[in-house]
């Protein structure tokens, strides 16, 4: 029962990531101790690493795209034994007393959630996230990996896969709706086929043309390129929602003018500086620009129920532990189809 | 039956409102002739007499918070007779065909609605609005006005009042919700009344504590000023519905945290410049941004028979034609509690 494992962590917001170890937190009586199979990258992991979201403590393990088997239990444990297969995600814990707490809706804990890394743990120390042999995290934190689907494409699912799932659950996309998804990148190859199976018609808006044989195998039913400017007076007003999975700047009206009467476009991806609008755009035809953020335990077992009895996953790129950075460059580039996701053996 | 009638025009972006006369159209099959008694002041009408709001086709007579009695029905009109008491507010026609109209969201007309003012009425020629003595309207666009609630307290209900209406309705205003009124002028004014008689807990933010006392007679609960910076972290997260009435620019991101979990912003107000916000601002606790603009003529008659029924009504000044420059200036410098009423008896 090692409580040292193998670990990849970054030392300084410029310098690569390098091989280290880190202490893992004694079993306690409700936690499971987690060896880690696979572990996707994030770009929150690359801005977290950075230090572009605010000053980080290093050396911090980076990854909350967590799928591993049990490994041990605490005594107390009555969910999971040793044997099952499961993940972890952005929560490992949170005050459980509030009122979003004990509805499930642990991402807006009045007290603020932990963090898989970069927060501080029970035992006080900070969090570590999962490019690591293994992770200790308590029972209620811990999702269940439903049978048949494989360990390496449901890790994706515990970040990219709930960011996507929650806000087309929230603003009811299903038959009838007509879902524009922009950008084809990690949490957007999510959307277009969580979108999809949910029944709605599905719009892939991405910058180029590129991707479109990808964006209807994935589930599209129409393909567009914001590139083009007639893409936006041609689908003016069809939407009933967008959901906006781009980081970079865009044209917030062009795209608000996207939306029929009623609609919203969500943000699941943070622009690095504040965006510009004009609030006709929202007037004249009622819409709601919007934000959405992961979303609940609940709802995150939910997403992979949900996953399994339509057979869908992450689309992967598997590497070793050694790639992480040439990974994370590809990250920054869009030039990836559509997750890296480590394969923690190669840690050993 | 004069088809010449008696009114106040714009003639340029800077003279002042000055005396003129306008022709009516005949009064067709379908058409209402209303003998105007009273017009409100909005907003709009000075950016549009200004030509703040794109290029303004001069003369144009103002104002689309009419309120007066039938003089006159086209044989096929069977919805009024000569002598009741109607109101016409910003909408005077809409394709009728389109999929909004037939469910009475005239305000989303696919072809565009016919403004009271400065669009093109069925006979071809500018509409000219409610600054003049009468004024011909198609009767599906003329409301009723409820016994019992006089004509000048009317009038700005047609205009201010479902502007404040429509989005309280949308976003669920009622017991048990927390709204926020952000201003308190001809908007906010109807916004703090209808908000209370729905039901809702309703706090005023304003700028100063200087309409504290006026704030609470006609329904707030709290007040506070925006200029007091404990305000926004003190009522941080407490709000379901922040009505925003205010055209001048805000902090967008200041007013966006006073929202709750799941909560919506809504501007009615349309400020001069794009806004600027921070995305996090909307993701971390999944709120809105939204906009909305007047309502349906359904709607509209479901607020003033909501008005008459709870009592509520616009608090005005009432003036005379001549005082509508020195009026406009006293908008501008938001100096007048709540609405200008125009007595159009003075036109003659």
């Amino acid at each position: 029962m090692p409580t040292t494992v193998k670990a990849y962590a970054a030392t300084s917001p410029t310098a690569p990531l390098t091989p280290t170890t880190i202490e893992l937190r004694d079993v306690g009586p409700h936690d499971v101790r987690i060896a880690i199979g696979y572990v996707g990258i994030c770009h929150s992991d690359i801005h977290t690493a950075r230090g572009e979201w605010g000053a980080t403590d290093y050396p911090i393990v980076l990854g909350h795209e967590i799928a591993g088997v049990v490994a041990e239990v605490g005594p107390q444990v009555t969910r999971f034994r040793v044997g099952d297969r499961v993940g972890v995600g952005c929560l490992v814990d949170s005050c459980r007393r509030c009122a979003y707490c004990r509805r499930g809706d642990e991402q807006f804990c009045a007290e603020g959630y932990v963090e898989t890394y970069s927060s501080t743990g029970r035992d006080g120390r900070p969090t570590q996230g999962g490019y690591a042999e293994a992770i200790v995290v308590t029972e209620d934190f811990v999702l269940r990996i439903p049978d048949g689907m494989a360990l390496d494409v449901a890790a994706p699912l515990l970040c990219a896969g709930i960011t996507a799932y929650s806000p087309l659950r929230r603003w009811g996309a299903g038959p009838g709706t007509r879902v524009a998804v922009v950008g084809l990148g990690g949490l957007g190859h999510m959307a277009v086929q969580l979108a999809s199976a949910m029944g709605a018609e599905v719009t892939v808006l991405s910058q180029s043309m590129r991707k479109q044989e990808d964006a209807l195998r994935l589930g599209a039913t129409h393909y567009a390129a914001t590139s083009d400017p007639d893409t936006f007076s041609r689908l003016a007003a069809s939407f009933d929602l967008v959901v906006n999975t781009v980081s970079a700047s865009i044209d917030v009206d062009a795209h608000l003018s996207l939306l029929a009467v009623d609609g919203t476009m969500v943000n699941v991806g943070i622009p690095e500086h504040p965006v510009s609008l004009d609030v006709l755009s929202l007037l004249m035809r009622r819409v709601s620009y919007a934000g959405s953020n992961i979303g609940g335990i609940r709802e995150t077992q939910e997403m992979l129920d949900f996953c399994a009895g339509h057979g869908i996953a992450a689309v992967i790129e598997t590497i070793g532990a050694e790639q992480v950075n040439e990974a994370y460059e590809r990250v920054v580039t869009s030039d990836v189809r559509y997750r890296f996701v480590i394969d923690t053996a190669t840690l050993a």
